[in-house]
C-alpha cells in the first residue's frame, strides 16, 4: 500500500486529491498539510466525516515526508519550489500542481512568475502529461502537473500538429472554464450573486499558461509555436471547454482527421475521441480522468475546429496527477479514477 | 400613444417584448397572439398578473391588425414570410424577429431555411441594426430585426472592419449564449438537470445566424467576408458574449483602436465601449439593451481580440425591436428600454 | 422633481435602489455615499455605466443632506442609527433598510443586536409594511423599512390571524432565501463554487428577523405570538419563498380562505393572492415589487400551508423603500416599480 | 461477481445505478434494458464511453433474466409490478426502485396509485431502509426500495419518535428538492430557463411519498402518525433536505437529543448526526450515500428542528438500492459506495 501525504490540502486541488485518493484502492493518504491551525480534516471538508481520521495542520515538510512515498504539492506557485527539494532530497516522489517546474527555460519562467529559486531542479522535472510523456514519466522523481488550461488545449492541438497539417502562425485556443479554477480564496468577484449571470473574458494573450501551452505545441510540433489565447470564466463549477481554430495547410478531410486522431490516441485510455459531428459537453467529463475531443474539418475553408472537454480539477489537476502518480509506480494507469 | 401588437406571444422574444413594452410610457399592448387556446395572457406569464389585463389565443391576423398600428412578429421563421405581407398591406409597420427578410439574397435564404414565399418584400426590408442602419429604419415599414449574435459580432467588428485594419480572410467569432436563446420548447437537452453543469460548442460553421453575419460584415467592410463562427451554449438564461479575433494588416495601438471604437460610437446610447483592459461581462447588461464592447490590441501579433456582451433577449432580440420602433415612430430611442 | 440620496450605496439593498430610482419618473437621484474611496458609481457598477453620471465616495451626512429631499439607508445596523438624527433634524425624510428602528421596544432590540443610540426616535419611526400601516407611512418621517424575511411571513400570515383563525401557539414558518440576502461581502461560504450544489438551513430559531416577526404577527392577532422560523439559504441571487404552517382553530374551507385573502388585500396592488391550488414561484417575483400568495387549507387536518413569493431585493427591501417613499411623497403608490 | 441487471435503464435513477455499479468490484453489469431502440449504452450516456461496452434496448424481462443474478427495477409506479414477478418466479432477486411494494396496504397504495396487479407480493417485499430493517433485507427476494423524501424524513424522525419524545398530532415536514428528482421526461416547467430563478412548493399534503411517510413514522413510534408534509424544487441538480419540526411532549436537551441520535445510529457508516450547532448541507452528500442529520432543540419552546441532507439519486434512490444489494448478498454494506 503506497502511503500518500498531500501538502496544500486546503485548496480545491488538494480536495480534490482527497475525493481521488479516498477511494484508491492501491494507496493510503498518510498527511496531510495546510498552512491552517491543526484541525481533523472533515472540519474543513465536512464530506469527508466519517471517511477519513486524519489531522491537517501546518506540519513541516520535514515531518510530512517522514510519514509518505509519495507527496502531492497542492501549493500556489513559488511556495512549490521551496518544499520539492525537501522531499526529493530524502527520496521521496513528488507531484507538484503548481507551475514552477513546468517551463523549461527558467527565463520564461521568470517573466510570467517570480525569480526561480531552484532551477537546478527543472531539467529533473517530467512534464506530466501522460499521453505526451509517458515513458519519461515512468521514471521520474518529480512531476511537473501541467495546466488545467494546456490539458485542454495540448491534447486538442496534438495530432494535427505532429503530422505538420497546421498553419502555425495564427492559431486561437478560446478556452472557458468553470469557478473553481479561479481557486477557493474568497473575493466579490467569485461569489455567487456576482457570477450567477456572467459570462467574460479575461487576460486574453496575458494568462500565464500561455507560455506553457506555447512551449509544449512547439515541442509537438518541432517549430516555435505561439498562440492567442482567450480565457473566460463560465457560471459552473467544474470543467473547461477548449475550442481552437486551426487554419490548415495540407488538405485533409474531416473523416481523415477523426482518424488521425483515433490512431494517434488509440492507447490512451482518458482520451476519448468524438464520433463524427459530435461535440464534447463538460457534462460527460465531470468527476472524470476524461478529455472528450471532438473534431470538425471546412476542408474549403482549410479551417479545423476542435473541441476539447475535461473537468479542470481532474484531468486538469488531481486526477492527472494521480494518473501520473500510477504510471510512476506501476499500478494500472486508470486505477481509483 | 402607439397602439402595438405581438404576433407569437408565447415564444422567449414574445415574453421579454412583453416586459419592455408594458412599462414602455409611448405604447399600449392592446393584441396578443399565440398558437394556443384562448386565455387570460396572465396564465401563460404568471409574473403578469395584475399587470396586464389581456387575452392571447388564436387570433387572425386579420383581426389582430385592426387592433393596432404596430405589430411585433414573434415567429419562427418561414411563418412570419406568411403574416408579414397581411399586415403591410393594411398599411401597418411591422418588425419582424424572425429571419424571413433578413438576408438580401433570396437565394442564400433559400439555401440555409426553406423556399421564400414573399420574395418581393425582401427589399422592402430594412436590416433594423440602428448603429448602422438608423436612417433607413426611421422610414421603413418592414424591419428585419437581426439575430443575437449577429448583433453582437457586427457591433464588434463594424469600427475595425470599416476602417480597414483587418485582415478579412481569417476572422474567429466564438460566441456563448445563454440559455433562453434555444427556444421555449421543451427538448431533453434543455432541462435543468442536463445543462446545470453543460458546456458546448454546437453547429460550428453550421449555424444559420451565420450568413447573416457574413453579410452585414462585407456590406461594412466593402468586401466578401466568410467568418468562422462557433456558438455555444452558456448554463445561465441570459446574456452572449462573443470573442472576435481579428488579424490585423495595418498597425493600430490598443489606444488608438479604442479611440476608434469610441469615436465610431460616439453618438451612439446603447453600445458601451469599456476603458482600457476593461473586458465586458454578460451581467451588466442583462435585461438591458446595452451593447457592451471591449477592446484588446497586440501589437506584435497583429491581433485584436474584441469581447463584445449582449443580452440575447434584449439587444438580441426585443429591445432591439423596440428600439426600432422608438424610431420609427419618432419616440426618444431610448424611451422604455 | 424630488432630489433623492442613498447613504450606503456600495451594498445589495443599494445596488437595488439604484437600479429601481434611475428609472423612477418622480425622482432625481442627486448624491451617493459610501464607505469607499471617491469613484464614478458606474465603476462600482458597470452596468450603470452611461446611465448615471455621479460620484460616489465616504461623504459626510451633513453634505448628504445638503443635497437632497429624502435619504435611503442602506446600512448595516448601528451604523444607521448613528446617521438617522442627522437627516431628520435637518429637516429631511429617512427610510432606513436596517432593522434600527423596527422594533418597538428597545430592549428586544438591544438583545438581538447592540445598545441602542437613539431609543428616543424608535417610538418616532414608522414600520413601513404599507400593506398593514398605509396611513402612518404617509405621515412619517423616519421609515424602518421592513427585513425580507418579516416582509414575506407577516404578509401571508396576516389575514389568517386578523380573523382569529389560527391556534398561535405553534405557528411555523419555513423560509428560503436567494443568495443575495446574505450581503455583498465576501467569505468562502458565499463563493460560487461552494454554493451552487448546496442547500441548508442556518439559525433556527435564532435569526434576528425573529423577533421582528413575532411583533408584527403580536400586533396583528392580538396576542404575543412566538414563531418558529427557519431561513435557508438556496442556490438562486434573488427570491424568498415562505412556507407557514398555521394550525387553525375555526373551520374554514380552502374557497372560503381564499375569499378572506382576496378581499384583505383587494386593495393593494403588490400583493397578488393566487387562484385555488397555484403555488407562488419566486421567479414571478423576481425584480418586482409583488408579494404572490397561496392559500391551501385542510380542514380535516385543521391546517392552512401558506406559501408567499417576495424578491428579497424588492419588496424585502429597496422596492418597499420606493414604495414608502412614493406614498410619504403622495406619488402613485406604483410609480416606478 | 455478482451479474446485476437494470431493467429502465434510461431515467435518472437507471443513469445513477450505472454510474455506482460500474466502479463496484463486487459485480459486472450484464444487461440493460429500456423502452428504446438498441443502442450502445455510451449513445444515450456519453459520458460511459470507454466504460462500457453494452447494448441497452426494449429486452423481453425473460431474456434479462437469464443474463443476471439480481435485478434493479428502475421503472415508473404499475410498471414494475408487472415485472417483478417474472424475476422472482425464475429465482432472482428484485430491488424495485418504484413505489409498487412500499405500501404495506393495499388499500392505501390504490387509494395514491393504481389498481394493484399482485397485491400478494407485497408482504413478500421488504421496505428496504437498512437502517430500519437491516435483518429483513439480508433474507429478502424482494425489495421495495424507498422513495427520496421518505428516506429523508424517516431517518431524521425515528431516534426522537421511538423514544416517544415527539407530540404526534402534528408533525411539519417542509423537503426541498433538486431538480432531478422530477425525472427525465422533459416538460417546459423543468426547462433551465424556467427554473433557474425558480423556487416554489408543490402538491403540499397531496404528494404520493406522503403515505410512505405515514406509514413507516407509524411503525417506528408505534401509533398512527399523519404528517404535514410540503415539498419545494430547489434550483440545482441534487439533493434533497428535509426541514422536520417536531413538537416535543417530554423534555430533552439539545445535548441529549445529539446523543439519542448518535446512540441511534452508532453502527450505521451511512448516517451522520452533526456536531452541535452544524447544519447539513446537501453539497456535502452530493454523490455520497450518506444521510448527513442535524438537531437542534429548544427546551423553551418544547420544539425540536432536524435537518436532514441526502443525495436523492443516491441515498435517495440508486445508491440505497445498490446498499440493499450488498447488504442482501453479504457484501460489505459500503462496498462501492
Amino acid at each position: 500500500m503506497l502511503k500518500v501525504g498531500i501538502m496544500g490540502a486546503s485548496g480545491y486541488a488538494g480536495e480534490e486529491l482527497l475525493r481521488i485518493l479516498i477511494k484508491h484502492p492501491g494507496v493510503k493518504i498518510t498527511a496531510l498539510a495546510a498552512k491552517i491551525d491543526t484541525t481533523p480534516i472533515y472540519k474543513l471538508y465536512p464530506w469527508l466525516k466519517g471517511m477519513l481520521d486524519l489531522e491537517c495542520g501546518d506540519m513541516k515538510a520535514e515531518e510530512l515526508a517522514e510519514k509518505c512515498d509519495c507527496v502531492f504539492l497542492g501549493l500556489p506557485h513559488k511556495v512549490s519550489m521551496g518544499f520539492a527539494p525537501v522531499f526529493l532530497k530524502k527520496g521521496k516522489k513528488v507531484i507538484d500542481l503548481s507551475a514552477d517546474f513546468r517551463l523549461r527555460d527558467v527565463g520564461v519562467y521568470e517573466k510570467w512568475y517570480v525569480k526561480h529559486e531552484c532551477p537546478e531542479y527543472i531539467k529533473k522535472a517530467v512534464y506530466g502529461l501522460p499521453e505526451l510523456y509517458r515513458d519519461e514519466v515512468k521514471k521520474a522523481d518529480l512531476i511537473a502537473n501541467p495546466g488545467c488550461y494546456p490539458t485542454s488545449i495540448i491534447l486538442g492541438c496534438a495530432p494535427l500538429l505532429k503530422e505538420r497539417f497546421v498553419d502555425t502562425e495564427y492559431i486561437v485556443c478560446d478556452s472557458k472554464s468553470g469557478v473553481s479554477g479561479a481557486g477557493r480564496v474568497p473575493t466579490q468577484a467569485l461569489m455567487f450573486t456576482e457570477l450567477q449571470n456572467s459570462f467574460r473574458a479575461y487576460k486574453a494573450n496575458e494568462h500565464r499558461h500561455m507560455p506553457e501551452i506555447d512551449q509544449e505545441l512547439s515541442c509537438v510540433s518541432g517549430k516555435k509555436i505561439e498562440v492567442n489565447f482567450t480565457p473566460h470564466l463560465v457560471p459552473m463549477e467544474r470543467g473547461i471547454l477548449s475550442t481552437i481554430y486551426l487554419k490548415l495547410k495540407k488538405e485533409i478531410s474531416e473523416k481523415k482527421a477523426l482518424e488521425l486522431y483515433n490512431d494517434f490516441y488509440k492507447n490512451e485510455y482518458f482520451v476519448r475521441v468524438m464520433g463524427e459531428g459530435v461535440y464534447p459537453d463538460t457534462k460527460n467529463v465531470v468527476r472524470q480522468n476524461f478529455c472528450d475531443i471532438g473534431v470538425r474539418v471546412f476542408p474549403e475553408r482549410s479551417m479545423a475546429i476542435v473541441t476539447t472537454a475535461i473537468d479542470n480539477l481532474v484531468k486538469g489537476a488531481s486526477g492527472q496527477a494521480v494518473q501520473n502518480m500510477n504510471i510512476m509506480y506501476g499500478l494500472k494507469e486508470n486505477m481509483g479514477l
